[in-house]
């Protein structure tokens, strides 16, 4: 079948707008990083799984993606404004480290996370201390269109200047002012021609360890510049997708555009996306208040918010069970949910894997009708969730075949298989079942078929004491015979 | 117990010298790292594994190591003299990627062999195109100090100016006249004033991707640049340890420290150590004669070379079976016999952690003599070769003392068991046996343990048929019966 048109939720136009690449069969997509000063939070595990997901989806459909996702390994001033300290360095001091061992701790962190997650890694993962001469080339470039001006070896974006042509907030609805919010008024804060303006570079003091050379003296880059820079550099001046979360469409994507437009004249992207925020028990996470719950916590279970652990293919099933544009809530009961669906997902799944070849070629359930349906919902702006109830349609037909072989038939199973394959594990990113130890597997078997049939010969011949030692001492080991009527067969507890 | 003076063979002055680090307690260490332009190779492996296990023991020891050991993701001219192309760029323009897309594919793969080989990650891994700046920097530097000249927007390292100072060639005996040997006499190439000098920067060509505004125009660092900047920018102009392959020994570090000395006058480390080379059959591996073995072909047994695969625990086993500085040879036969010896250490291992409580709190075994010996072998010179066999001194102690438990005696054996597991897990970073699936585990021991009981049953009444089957049965399912004098027991083959 031909794969239905997407369409994305556009952030800048607010509205479902049909996709169509700048180049034919090729997406480049940009999307925002982390700032690896800490651990990873599940917020941006949110994220960057929904955005993993529509990497996946974007290549499932035939596209070749050029998915960049950056590190932000320094610049990132502590209160997202422009004065203050810079968080990596801030952490850097508190530990005694140098800030690039920090860098690499959390570095080597965030991708053991994503990878335990089965996330995919980005095509290219370039850092903000990579490309330091690109982001003072674009500052000249931003003094030079009259759209910046250095005070005392420091560069700020001027929003005046920029406000005559161009329109700053159009992303966010908000404007450059709402900057100031909660921002303290730090002595030496005070060489901004205008409170709005943002840094684009800042001089070092005597105490910045991370510092670089420039036209300015020695200084550091701004947060916002490092991604209009690596965006344009490995995707071009326009590109198709710029994905992040929602708290960063202010202030760090209006500034990305505001720069992208001050240099070239485009904003950049075609198609702004945000993945909503998550919350736990109905609350936003804080670390202060301990409504908080890491990614380990959640696998571990250990975790006060939790009464067991989780798997990342139940996370991940949960995650993707909400749109990624909708606030989700993390709790146990949701989760404790989630798990038992994916697990019921998991079974239909390998059942239908091990479906006998009986039945009519063609059954009575419509696997194209099904299929068309899935990638329909898939491509109104990826939304998995109606994917999800898809899958479970498919969960009934097969629970229905088990009992009457003419509703999947021979084809209509083989055909399901493959796409619920698809669906399951190359779109949303599922795992299979963990593969047990296949040696001991097979011993248990062998051992366990002697067992059984001495506990058959027991029956038979109604040695009842025999009969009941061997349940005991299976049960003792985790054992559980069920009696069928096609023989007993063995299931661990 | 002191833990003796460690000596470590010094390239330089090539003798054994007393290690002193320049800051107490700490180390700091640069070990080059992979060009990521292709699937690292083994001989890389086993350099990196060398080193780790140099930083896992400077760390057993109680130093607090900063390990630096960077990427190098540009600047590595195809022919390590200086025209050509850049390695990366090349292979980019053959797969049509991005060269950033290559250099993240390989970067992945780097991590993921060596994390599958239990290396542990440095604690910073920079990369040469996150300091471009730098490398200008000391470019520069190198001009002003009258070591270094432009040529149409590339700059060369001036050998002759500075052989008038210092001695090029001290750490490998050659001359700068040797880098010319089997080089090409390309057009283009003739803007040196010296054939022997080497480049520090290069203009960029048209066709060249890799590219970086300079004061000498666009243009891409030349290979030995990044090392000289990233150890000084992160360990110091003078520092502990400099460590890579043999192979780097000419030119790269002979650059090196001409840079260095040019820039400021020191060599850079206190140590130079250099890791020797990896042969397979006999022969230098080779892709063009087909005489290669990858990590992954090692892992899996999928190679002509191997009549079976190799468990990264094993490989390491073996490649610190040899002493770092000796030339080693794989082959199946060696790997086997390593595999061997791997298991009956690990097996013995095992059964000391196993070991009940019996005999005289005092053995005959001296284990503090044994510690002294396994401590005093690795001070010198990180003989890891003689620390396996005082480890194998040690298998037949706990081959004793199961006969006869006063040859450990409690105390002993747990002090052996705690050293045993310093060197073998710590040190040498090999893995216990793979944690099996637990809840299968306990399964099959119950399960077995009817199975042991019935056949024990068929045995006593002479019901061979029975006792037969059972046998057959289990042998198709992979499990060996033992029978010992304290009953039965089971293993899997």
């Amino acid at each position: 079948m031909a794969t239905p048109e997407l369409r994305i939720y556009e952030s800048l136009s607010q509205s479902l707008k049909p996709f169509q690449p700048l180049v034919e069969g090729h997406v480049g997509m940009y999307v925002c990083g982390p700032t690896v000063y800490s651990d990873v939070h599940l917020g941006n595990v949110r994220t960057f799984l929904s955005f993993d997901m529509v990497f996946r989806y974007l290549s499932f459909i035939g596209y070749k993606v050029r998915y960049v996702r950056n590190i932000t390994d320094a610049g990132h001033l502590v209160d997202d404004v422009d004065h203050g300290e810079d968080k990596i360095a801030k952490k850097a001091r508190l530990e005694s480290l140098e800030p690039m061992e920090i860098v690499q701790r959390y570095t080597v962190g965030f991708h053991e996370v994503m990878k335990s997650f089965n996330a995919l890694p980005p095509s290219i993962e370039p850092t903000a201390t990579g490309h330091v001469i690109e982001q003072i080339a674009l500052t000249e470039q931003l003094i030079s269109n009259g759209f910046a001006y250095e005070v005392d070896g420091s560069v700020y974006f001027d929003v005046t200047a920029y406000e005559k042509i161009h329109n700053y907030g159009e992303l966010s609805g908000r404007k450059a002012e709402d900057m100031l919010e909660g921002s303290r008024n730090l002595a030496g804060q005070s060489d901004k021609r205008n409170p709005r303006d943002f840094a684009l570079w800042k001089r070092a003091g005597k105490e910045h360890i991370m510092r670089w050379q420039s036209p300015w003296g020695e200084g550091f880059p701004g947060w916002h510049l490092e991604c209009s820079v690596m965006s344009t550099k490995y995707l071009g001046e326009t590109f198709d997708i710029h994905g992040g979360g929602m708290d960063l469409k202010f202030p760090h994507h209006e500034c990305e555009i505001a720069q992208n437009k001050g240099s070239h004249g485009h904003a950049g992207a075609q198609f702004w996306m945000h993945a909503n925020m998550l919350t736990l028990n109905g609350q936003r996470m804080s670390k202060s208040t301990g409504n908080t719950l890491l990614p380990e916590e959640l696998l571990s279970g250990k975790s006060a918010h939790l009464t067991q652990p989780y798997s990342p293919s139940v996370t991940r099933f949960f995650i993707h069970q909400a749109h990624y544009r909708s606030v989700l809530d993390f709790s146990d009961e949701a989760l404790n949910a989630a798990k038992k669906g994916h697990d019921r997902l998991m079974a239909a799944f390998e059942s239908l894997s091990k479906r006998p070849t009986t039945g009519p070629k063609v059954g009575s359930f419509d696997t194209d009708a099904w299929s068309n349906k899935a990638h329909a919902v898939m491509a109104k702006d990826f939304n998995s969730p109606l994917l999800i109830a898809e899958l479970f349609e498919a969960v009934k037909a097969i629970a229905a075949d088990r009992k009457d072989p003419s509703v999947l038939g021979t084809d209509g199973a083989q055909s399901l298989m493959t796409q619920m394959s698809d669906w399951l594990f190359h779109v949303l990113g599922l795992m299979p079942p963990q593969q047990v130890n296949d040696r001991m597997k097979k011993a248990l078997d062998g051992s366990m078929k002697l067992v059984i049939s001495l506990r058959q010969t027991a029956r038979e011949t109604k040695d009842w004491a025999t009969s009941d030692a061997i349940r005991d001492q299976l049960d003792a080991a985790g054992i559980i015979i069920k009696d069928g009527s096609e023989g007993s067969s063995y299931e661990l507890k």
